[in-house]
């Protein structure tokens, strides 16, 4: 009983994830658009390369389960999107724009690594194998993409806004 | 002026974390209630000491920097506890939503990272040295935190859900 439980919580988790990934995906094309800074423009639209991608890897895990992904609302998400809308409506300099755009995303990327963590660790659990191999991947991309934006962050973005002063 | 913006949004980043630990303060107690295992409960209960005390050190921070901590209310953590009381009101046998709590606890731990992580290197660039050791010295209880909840999932929690089965 316990273990059909447990997979119908790993289906819900997912859809959870899916309905953050799409939302992100709708994000970052703004986000990229109010960044000031080339690098930064530059990574969040290889992100938004990088987010299909990890959309498609969760259409298939999908598959290999015999389960629907839509049906969940994702509002820690909606949560986090609503707090990097409220900063690029706000009158910030633009390089102190950057630096805010830059901490909304890692608190996004973050979230991500955590869902992706739990999720590879639940389908583990669960003897998939296979499952948690897919995870795994995106789960490493998240965490390169959120170490990207710390160095950005201090070799680029932070220093920059200071000197802007 | 970029310098000023900068700590303004410092200021405006730290009632954000503010009143998401003030949220997360609230919802610990909760989760430990509803937590199964002994050892899950326990680890939220010591967390919520933990947390009382990061809130200290946030408001140790608010002193320095001459403002008040009051003013943000965090839409991020309130999702991520919209999403762990959801899990709580749902029909889930004992042992699986310990391992649900566990997932919801990490998505909170990654935001508090994320959150601590970018305020100490804007602290940093902002020349703050003594707020970015405070801010320092809660990521490192976070990831710690976090850490523990992993071996727990991993060692414990999660195996237990699977077996009974």
């Amino acid at each position: 009983m316990s273990e059909q439980a447990l997979k119908e919580l790993l289906v819900e988790e997912l859809r959870d994830t899916y309905s953050a990934e799409t939302q992100i995906l709708e994000a970052l094309p703004k986000m990229a658009e109010a960044a000031a800074s080339p690098q930064l423009k530059q990574a969040f639209q290889t992100h938004v390369k990088e987010t299909e991608g990890q959309v498609r890897r969760l259409e298939q895990i999908f598959k290999i389960l015999g389960a629907a992904p839509e049906g969940n609302t994702c509002e820690a998400t909606q949560g986090l999107i609503e707090e990097a809308e409220e900063l690029m409506g706000e009158d910030h300099p633009a390089e102190v724009l950057d630096v805010a755009l830059v901490m909304a995303a890692q608190k996004v990327e973050h979230y991500e690594i955590a869902s992706y963590g739990s999720l590879r660790t639940l389908a583990e659990t669960c003897g998939m194998g296979d499952v948690a191999r897919l995870l795994d991947e995106t789960l490493e991309e998240e965490k390169a993409t959120d170490a990207r934006l710390t160095a950005l962050a201090e070799g680029e973005i932070n220093p920059r806004a200071f000197k802007a002063a």
